[in-house]
């Protein structure tokens, strides 16, 4: 419990530390510009592969993945636009978001109205840089702020971008901790954004701590982390790993998970299942205020995971969801916006995820008929006659009332209403006073 | 989409020309006096057969339906009361409703105590005369104003019913437009009231307009269209048409389609039958009010449909529902409680639920492991990165996510919150790109 | 219906003698000690035997019990704390709540320090007596005001109780009311507490007083009325009845029914059980305030009947619950909590429950397709056309509509929202009228 308290925002101990070592691992990754391909990517995942075991898999461009193929890997070198006197008025080396990911090789003097349709800029937040790409339809762009966008005014610009498009591979990492049963807990994050942090920086820093985490003591349940481009790296692996998908017992998208709001929880598409019961369990047991939303299919990766054809039990664990703030694909979403205490909260949330995963069972009591007599066993309030019970005490009751093979300890918890770490704290003294069997 | 528009009440285009023909038509039949039987019936009917293919059905007094039995034919001519120098206090050729119907014959001089027995009057709306009928109790009597009520202080009165009731036949009409399929769709109204507007000109001008749309084009399921009297009528169908009412799919009994209210539905017995959903579904994306009220065996017609032997899939459509607006059964459901509007939007409704009846399928996803790659089909934006998706792009993907056999389009809009029309564009689209198979 | 009326807390009849007499009933049991065995509790159970025919039972000390063992029987003659000049602080003799219930016997003088560790008060209340038993675990104790307390300041005290703990039995009481089936619906309350009003002398007479009115007429269904010690009773008669447990249908243990507040159903372990929604139902259509609240294994013997090895349907009705008022276990809780009228409606409401559970039955239709002619039998208003239908016509058309062998009276009653004894009244008229047939 006392791991549980520490990873809370509000608590003053180890938290800070943590959050501090989140936000250094962030700063570290934040100027490299990732893309779906390339050597960014590979480089992030190195950074990643010194806190945990990374494994890394290289899919050559051209491979058919289902109804997609891994495209080329595209480098970026430099790009810039300049007046014809030679000052630069947008410039990639300055900002990672300058350049439309993707965007093709070009040296040109262009007239200002052709290079316009080129430009990508957002009126209403003059002073932020949008992010945008054109993975699969072959073009070129640049995105700048607003103000930036008004001083291109001169007739014509040069206009560079070395760049290229060529045979290579496409990176996903992943990190595999064995447990005592093969069924697999997914956990899924993307790591293609350039230089934004909250999206998505901050799932794949809280995905590598809680990795770092599990791969500490021994686990019920076999923990997949992957770390992969959006979309294609998700249906990449799906496509290779077909055979193994069956395994996946839980699984969570991590996304979003720096910044100041609330815990978001988009539900799997099944809607039902046993991780869309946990997380919803966890998050009503937190300080604060959380959110549940439906599974729509659009979002992260668990619209791949969540395709009819696989249909996973797989959720997303989010603060404020994507489009939800201001600051989102823009130069705004960065390393300012993550909190490090928000940071270490989405783990301590995620590792109290963890706990029910692990400790959820089905009981049956071996004294059904009539409550068994706890005093005897120092279970039970000496002194009669109070008003009421405490939790502890509850949770006894509780337990022994439900453990009829039927009720598992969250169904307990959740009629309870009390946490799950109170419920298989009874239950463990319980089974200890040989009052219940595990449930066959 | 465009018919779509235009019979909505805030467009400006189609709707008043609409509004306006059935306006007319309410306004030709309004001063028959109709009862269950009679000639008035059979002259109202012979008006709607000008606009539809309209078979009447003539089942002889006496015949035996069900519990029930067709009850002799009522003929009205003339009736009044007067005071003993000639003076006339009541007389039924200034309004049908002066006469309860069935009234028997009467040539009498009767003392003002006994008059008064027969006479019925609403103290509350002293300006109004109330609608009284006595089909299957042989009694006599007059409906007047509670203002000519208060001037009836003569001691004796004579009164006068040239009245008979004599054996003949209750008539009904029936329209059927058959489809490619013997799967029935029931529209029912009743048609038996005399002189009265929303209740229920207002549900034979919106059927009768319906049904000549209906004749138009080819459509999936035959459609039959009942203008018949209420109660008796449905019965009397029922009891002929037993062998037929499997083959009824989805049903709904009209009425009250013309006043100022928002719409209401009132649900099949079933209540979660496929009908139900749709008019809910087709309602909740209307502008404006509605409502959706359970069944109770009280009502219409749809109290015989829904009776425990048949348990038909047979809601009843109104704006304002029966005994919810004050002028209900009175001379104040005249033509000014219509509005041209109204009856265009009820129609309206009608099409839109017509099209989600036509238009309901099931689909499987012919890439259901991942999402297909739209964006190479023409069906994805090409420029990525955009904080969220329109509506047409999100129809798109709930399609292609639910599409496992086991989630029909309507499924597919209620959990998308789409109207059926978007889901259902999407879904031609994505058919069109071979993306989809109709499931078995 | 007469009856009915009269037991309703606003009906100023028959309620105040009613009431009167429980009120007498409970200040005849109020003065007497009782406690889970011993000659207090057989005194009660003596005095509500001249009410109803009550068969008492005696379980020997040391008998094996499920999970428990039959205490020893505890007997209390005096008990006090003297100053050392032999002034009386604390005397059992003014109030039977200054024992700890099972205190065992001492004499001696202590220091101060030592004492204290042995007295309980309310600090909040500080003019109340707490009550506070230790029947397990073998101790002593005085339950004093917090004035009281403050005045214990010597240095030391004569602490004198007078008890015994020997082999004897545990008592309960039993009244069988035989009914034409075997079919069990049993009554349960507890009869241990000293001194105590609201609970639970309240439970005492008015189950004492339901069980007087049930024998005097001949039911459907067996009632059985247990008045037994707090735990140990009900263990003590499950296990000895195990064999009949399984005729049980529907069960109510009864407390704190006399107080001020308004009715509270605990629903039991099933939730769903018959017995629920008939307790639900009837106090829907009461008037005033009224809660229904889940099963918590907490409370009274409804913890033992709903055990997992019986999960029998068995909830419990209550004013305000155990713990939900100040005064409860304490000297508070005395016969100024209680109100005649409160114990006159809570027996009312017992009534009502016992009528939905004698009066259920389920139905068919001799008449299912369309609805019967209800007018030439008598049972439909012969004028037509008026805006609505009375409740009684209601009641006629919902029986009619829902008589399809799946839906029960109660069913009905609640589609409705009309009360089981308007349900029942109809279903009767339609029976005498030939339209209904008991379902199979």
């Amino acid at each position: 419990m006392a791991s549980r308290r520490d990873s809370r925002p509000d608590s003053p101990a180890a938290a800070p530390d943590l959050g501090a070592d989140m936000m250094r691992l962030a700063a570290e990754l934040f100027p490299i510009c990732r893309s779906i391909t390339g050597d960014g990517l590979r480089q992030s995942l190195r950074i990643l592969g010194r806190h945990i075991k990374l494994d890394l898999t290289e899919v050559p461009s051209g491979t058919a993945v289902f109804d997609w193929t891994v495209p080329r890997e595209w480098s970026i070198r430099g790009a810039y636009v300049e007046r014809l006197d030679g000052t630069r008025v947008i410039d990639f080396s300055a900002n990672n978001l300058h350049i439309v990911q993707y965007s093709k090789s070009i040296d040109a003097v262009l007239p200002v109205e052709e290079l316009r349709r080129h430009l990508h800029s957002l009126p209403e937040r003059p002073d932020w840089i949008p992010y945008r790409t054109s993975y699969y339809n072959e073009t070129w762009g640049f995105c700048l702020t607003h103000r930036q966008l008004e001083t291109i005014t001169d007739d014509r610009y040069r206009v560079v971008i070395d760049s290229s498009l060529a045979a290579g591979s496409l990176t996903y990492g992943e990190c595999l901790i064995p447990g005592e049963s093969n069924d697999e807990v997914l956990l899924s994050c993307h790591v293609c954004h350039p230089s934004l942090a909250n999206d998505n920086l901050s799932g794949m820093v809280v995905a590598t701590m809680l990795a770092r985490h599990l791969q500490q003591t021994r686990r019920r349940f076999t923990y997949r982390f992957l770390f992969i481009p959006g979309t294609i790296g998700s249906i990449t692996w799906l496509a290779r790993n077909e055979a193994r998908v069956g395994q996946i017992r839980h699984g969570l998208v991590l996304s979003c998970l720096g910044d100041s709001g609330g815990m978001t929880y988009k539900q799997s598409r099944q809607s039902d299942a046993a991780i869309d019961r946990i997380v919803a369990h966890v998050m009503r047991h937190e300080p604060g205020q959380h959110r549940v939303v439906p599974f729509v299919p659009y979002g992260y990766d668990e619209r791949q995971y969540c395709s009819p054809g696989f249909d996973l039990p797989v959720g997303c664990l989010m603060r404020t969801p994507n489009g939800e703030y201001a600051e989102y694909h823009s130069s705004a979403d960065n390393l300012s916006l993550l909190r490090p205490k928000s940071l270490a909260h989405s783990l301590g949330v995620l590792q109290r995820i963890v706990d029910v995963i692990e400790g959820e069972a089905t009981y049956r009591s071996l004294n059904p008929k009539g409550e068994p007599q706890l005093g005897r066993r120092g279970l039970y309030a000496t002194m009669g006659g109070q008003s009421s019970a405490g939790a502890g005490q509850m949770a006894l009751l509780w337990v022994m009332n439900l453990a009829d093979g039927r009720h598992s300890l969250l169904d307990v918890a959740e009629r309870a209403g009390l946490p799950f770490a109170a419920i298989r704290t009874a239950a463990d003294a319980l089974a200890g006073a040989g009052l219940l069997d595990p449930a066959s």
